[in-house]
């Protein structure tokens, strides 16, 4: 009798199903026969600003290595980060970096390192399905508080915390949802999660919002131990292709997530590419001022359609499809006119599509079909 | 009182100790003071010819998609491989493959799907580090089965199978010693694992051996559902500093270990230049040719020096220092001389150096340092 791998496998595993990314240009050109640059992808909250001119200048000086092992160690890209992060009240020494083949690597890497088979991580709801996946994987249970207005409901996650949680997990700005956590009310979230609760505070959307009470983490660390926080090159910094971000924590906890990180997880150009990127001041404020203006222009398109969305501090919204209207099925027509967005069913938000924010000229491509597609 | 974060950290973790690299490149200038071009690198295994045209030209091609995520199915790398890897006998599809962050991913993947805290993986003894830290990482024990003249022992590796192995690592050729297995007693060894037990039978490096009894491992993929095959880019593909491997394996195991699969662990520039390695057969074959000319030159400095060494079918060869001699002190003094070799005590070989072959010239370079060392 063949042997069923399936139900060899590791309980956690067994029912896992993949994070399912935004359709690629390239899948969808093949699928409908259209020309690649044809095609609007609003899918993924990529920078749509194209590359930083600093960043293609330090890949064309990698090529000459292309045979050679990548810095392990990430010396030149830790020394850069200490440099970008340290400020007068507090400095950040190599020691607390932890570097990610993108910031879902040190999501991974917490989940491995302090949660076992049959704990709880705690998350929100609407959040961003990684959390739920790595937990799963490791055999642990994923509590989803439920949100507030679409939010984090902070007192919600701090009553879903028990004996068997290991971590909460808070994203801020929240994705898909846009939302976001003041200062004031992040501080007095930390102060009553117990001290041997880690909590991984996601600001893979920080560098976009621009909102006085929004809080850094990073000046949040010297005050919880039990911090960590991620951030990433794939949004502002525009490098989502070679996957790089990195976790901020005390010494301990790096040293305990370095300790589960493949060895060479940051390839070369990736470390080569972000070090470059963090001195591209010029790149990041372009990349801020598209942002605000799209963000006007896709919300001031929704007011005209009288479609209600969710106000986001992100490089993306969430708009809702109107009553009677499936949201799949505008996805699907969107596609049809070579227009990528993202549904979020799979978000408990079914009735919900997720744009991101692309170049005016992408932003009205979107505009016209969705136009279309709901007349 | 403070936390202690090493405490409440999973119990396979807390005693982990990373991987060691071979020292880069610039970390040794750093140190001496000494030019990165004064510097000879045999550490790693990494190809000496220099980068593949064909590679080098995929990349400037994705250069204009820096800001875009890769294509998390990697498709057109998959249809490369299957075009590479089919025969007449037997048609590799996408669905047999799994691809990775370098091959150790997929070792990682296999463990996290199949082995649960408490089980056995079974190795052999001077095996791959990463093997031992990946079952670690989930709390397995891993097996050691002593090795035979360097090489696997087959035959001690079966009678380390007990009820709780989930998989047996099998190396060939092997690294650090360059041993090797002839098909017929891998096919005999294969005949004899039990069917609910995974063989992961890792060939990174596959390209570089010529003889005429060595397997090809996805010929026996037909006949051992319970077989996954890796293989890499990071050798005589020279694409080290990108960090791509494969798996290939049935259907049924792909699909499980694609559920683990981080959904961007390859990159854009990464699945590119391996797209494009696959078909530049002159540089594959150049690497070879190197490589057998570089073996020769360096066992017949070994046999000059009166140093025995391990025969070896890969791209590097471990030699032993003469009695009375410390192989540490032997590798620091290379590195002094600006020459960084590969110490492998942590293989239970604390009186061999490891050396990759390198062109002429770096060979020539290593064998002047040494002959310098040891008067």
């Amino acid at each position: 009798m063949a042997v069923d791998f399936q139900q060899l496998a590791v309980e956690g595993v067994r029912g896992l199903m993949p994070y399912q990314p935004g359709k690629p240009i390239d899948e969808l050109a093949r699928e409908l026969g259209l020309k690649e640059a044809d095609i609007v992808k609003l899918a993924s909250n990529e920078n749509p600003l194209g590359p930083s001119p600093k960043a293609l200048a330090a890949i064309q000086a990698e090529l000459a290595d292309l045979t050679r092992y990548p810095d392990g160690a990430g010396f030149e890209l830790k020394k850069a980060l200490c440099n970008k992060l340290s400020t007068d009240a507090y400095n950040i020494g190599p020691e607390q970096i932890t570097l990610g083949n993108g910031s879902s690597d040190i999501l991974d890497f917490i989940t491995r390192v302090f949660v076992n088979d049959g704990d709880d991580v705690v998350v929100s709801q609407h959040a961003f399905a990684i959390y739920g996946l790595v937990a799963r994987m490791v055999g642990a249970h994923c509590i989803a508080a439920p949100a507030k207005n679409y939010g984090h409901d902070l007192d919600a996650m701090l009553a879903a915390i028990t004996e068997k949680t290991r971590i909460v997990f808070i994203t801020n700005p929240n994705n898909p949802t846009g939302t976001w956590l003041g200062k004031t009310e992040l501080v007095n979230f930390l102060d009553q999660v117990p001290e041997n609760v880690l909590v991984l505070l996601d600001e893979a959307y920080f560098e976009y919002v621009n909102e006085a009470d929004f809080p850094d983490g990073i000046e949040l660390l010297p005050h919880y131990p039990n911090l960590v926080i991620t951030r990433t090159f794939s949004k502002a910094y525009g490098l989502a292709s070679l996957r790089v971000g990195y976790g901020v924590s005390s010494p301990e906890l790096a040293d305990l997530l370095n300790r589960v990180r493949p060895p060479f997880n940051v390839d070369s150009f990736a470390l080569a590419a972000a070090t470059a990127a963090l001195t591209d001041d010029d790149y990041v404020a372009q990349s801020i001022a598209i942002n605000n203006a799209g963000m006007q222009q896709l919300t001031a398109a929704f007011k005209a359609l009288e479609l209600s969305f969710i106000p986001s501090v992100g490089n993306f919204v969430a708009f809702r499809v109107p009553d009677g209207v499936n949201a799949m099925d505008v996805y699907k027509q969107l596609l049809a006119r070579g227009v990528i967005v993202r549904p979020v069913a799979n978000y408990e938000m079914p009735e919900y599509l997720r744009v991101s924010i692309g170049t005016e000229a992408e932003n009205t491509a979107f505009i016209y079909a969705l136009t279309a597609v709901l007349s």
